[in-house]
């Protein structure tokens, strides 16, 4: 490591947000090395689903990558739930650095039932706590950067800040962790690693940023779209898809845009270029030993209905009538909220937003019909739902299940 | 559930805690049901060590307490990580309040290692999980009361609060969960737990109360007191006996009392028989559904080094004569430091606390006495280190390997 040049570790390095960082990572000069167990590859099995983008097998992606760049990245095939394979990594890459995408990062996954709440709380807290464990034990000094999600806060009636808030109390004063009001299974997992983090910051002097991520939009980087081998993924359905990806696929195919509610639900959101441009920031200026540092990551707040009309505006550009269709909200949220969540310290490192613009929703559209045939409208539809019962929601999984199958039967072609 | 009597499952009704609030809840006119893994008898095992007192098998106390009061408490053998054990319970007996004492309770069993630590978050947090789920699907109208720990809030330099704290910031304002702290991986999975208990009662309606407990002393209840058959557990170790009992039986050997660092370090405490009492109030006064409601269930603060002199005076005036240790903290943890705990929602609901007092430590101490043959010395000193290496922690562990195998072969004999 010489200051500007760093060697690190992708741990989730196959999943939508890991790849475009590590070729990122990669092209800017670092020296990455990926960890991967293919379980997200896998998932997608399980649910019936395939992204919209046809992604390759990692050697062939990583074989590509060197072909075009001459830049190699390593792979190691292996579970972070497994010991061994974590700390077998960190003995042989001697990383500087290390990013932690290593877990099961879908909201309504979580929420299927008792046996995907439990796996992706144990999935993802074993898998940090392993991580954990083996930084101390075998390099100490190595720089976690850990995915952690805005959705960890909630939505309080306050402004949300960057990890910690300054509370003044009968008299006293002291800077407490902020409050969390994760809103998943799979959010409040994410909320057990970041205080399991801050723990081992304290007793062993371990060094972490845990980057509260926002919701990620888009999918070319300028690496992946120097081939299509090196497509990255592009999830559009009701389990994986994040919301403005869903969007861009509904408008490729004449389906309304599937709103929640009124729609009022203010988050964060970021481009997948400002994603890796963050990662990067935080490897290059990391915390200090026994510092838990928190940066929120996200370039701008929109109301999931502004981003419809966003989405609307610019596919009828490109000449796509769009509806917008209100659903019933499968999660128990707010549908008009305060919102306001700080997001200064990328910035201040240097972060330079792309902020959504229509040429970025033409090229998401655009990309979105270019694969239209692999689109299955039948995986817009949420199933999953915050408030049914285990049995009820049972039935939702065979529903799900028979889609899948369906889908399969008739080769994924959409039924729009 | 006439309002003055109830149906009370206690999960973990063979340990410590749990044991005493199962016979005072059937002696009150509850019907009892315990259900345990036997899974603390087993830990007892594995580390070697063995409460003072001589307990009995479950099937014997409960066979005791039937033949002495007339009442029957049924007990169900079997593990709540296993979601079949607690769906049949909660089918079988149908509980009006299910009491949550099914976890791994111990902070420094949770730092012994990796393996430790991992386990002590996946028991408790898969078990809680499987509980929530089940009365969800089961049993929706169930009151849960849970035992927490005030170790969940650490020691902020702000007044703690029950649960909840109102912060304005920026000119708004709200309630918000109070900021945690917890000071070991135990500390960590019990504010797991309150997290995931939080969000179910937000989203299905369940009614909980978690009773944020501080250290309990004492082992005699009006119960377990009328016969020895039903005496309860006192744990004087270094990994499962609380601070109080510990100093209790030093003191009956003539050892010095073991204070870690300077002794500033300020709890909350409590009498058992205070906490089988809070147990029946939480029960009496049910959360309503969806509210999670949080207690602080303790009723005085003390440091350290204040119960060390208390116990040092309660000693010489039977006879014994005790010197104070001040040993290198193996905890990271502040030994001077602002502490105010709220504690007045049980108070409240009309708890009348038993102080410590000198007739209650001369009882202890008096057990302690009566019971020395069975004190193994060589159990009181910490092994277990919040700083050390897993490598390091490993060699601790032969340590305490050896400890108990050279116990075991000199039959558990003092040798202070």
């Amino acid at each position: 490591m010489d200051g500007s040049h760093v060697k690190i570790g992708v741990l989730g390095g196959d999943g939508y947000c890991g790849w475009a960082a590590a070729l990122y990572l990669s092209r800017q000069g670092h020296e990455v090395a990926i960890v991967d167990s293919y379980i997200r590859r896998h998932w997608d099995f399980e649910l019936g689903v395939q992204t919209l983008t046809p992604i390759q097998p990692l050697p062939q992606r990583l074989r590509t990558w060197e072909q075009l760049t001459g830049k190699k990245i390593s792979s190691y095939q292996g579970d972070i739930t497994n010991y061994d394979v974590i700390a077998g990594f960190l003995t042989s890459f001697r990383p500087d650095a290390v990013i932690h995408f290593a877990e099961q990062r879908s909201a309504p996954y979580s929420m299927i039932d008792r046996e995907h709440a439990v796996s992706t709380q144990v999935n993802n807290v074993v898998g940090t706590l392993n991580l954990l464990f083996a930084l101390r034990e075998l390099a100490p000094d190595c720089h976690l950067v850990k995915l952690g999600t805005m959705g960890e806060y909630g939505t309080p009636n306050i402004d949300i800040e960057e990890g910690y808030i300054t509370i003044e109390h009968n008299g006293r004063k002291d800077v407490l962790p902020y409050p969390k009001q994760p809103g998943s299974f799979y959010h409040l997992s994410k909320v057990h690693d970041s205080h399991n983090i801050t723990f081992t910051c304290r007793i062993w002097g371990l060094r972490a940023t845990d980057l509260n991520q926002g919701v990620v939009y888009g999918t070319m980087t300028d690496e992946t779209a120097l081939d299509e081998t090196l497509i990255n993924r592009f999830d559009y359905d009701e389990v994986f898809g994040t919301v403005l990806n869903r969007f861009c696929a509904q408008a490729a195919l004449g389906h309304p845009l599937t709103v929640y509610g009124r729609g009022g639900q203010t988050r964060g959101y970021l481009d997948i270029r400002d994603t890796v441009r963050c990662i990067e920031l935080a490897c290059l200026n990391p915390a200090a030993p026994g510092e838990f540092r928190v940066f929120n990551q996200f370039t701008e707040q929109f109301t999931v209905l502004e981003l419809a009309h966003h989405v609307q505006t610019a596919a009828k550009k490109l000449g796509l009538r769009t509806e917008i269709d209100h659903l019933p909200d499968p999660r128990v949220e707010s549908e008009e909220h305060y919102y306001n969540a700080k997001h200064s310290k990328l910035v201040e490192l240097g972060l330079q937003p792309h902020l959504l613009s229509d040429s970025l929703l033409d090229s998401l559209i655009n990309v979105a019909m270019r694969y239209r045939d692999r689109i299955d409208a039948g995986l817009f539809m949420p199933q999953v739902n915050w408030r049914k019962t285990r049995n009820e929601r049972r039935a939702a999984n065979q529903t799900l299940e028979s889609v899948a199958a369906e889908a399969g039967a008739d080769g994924n072609s959409h039924r729009g």
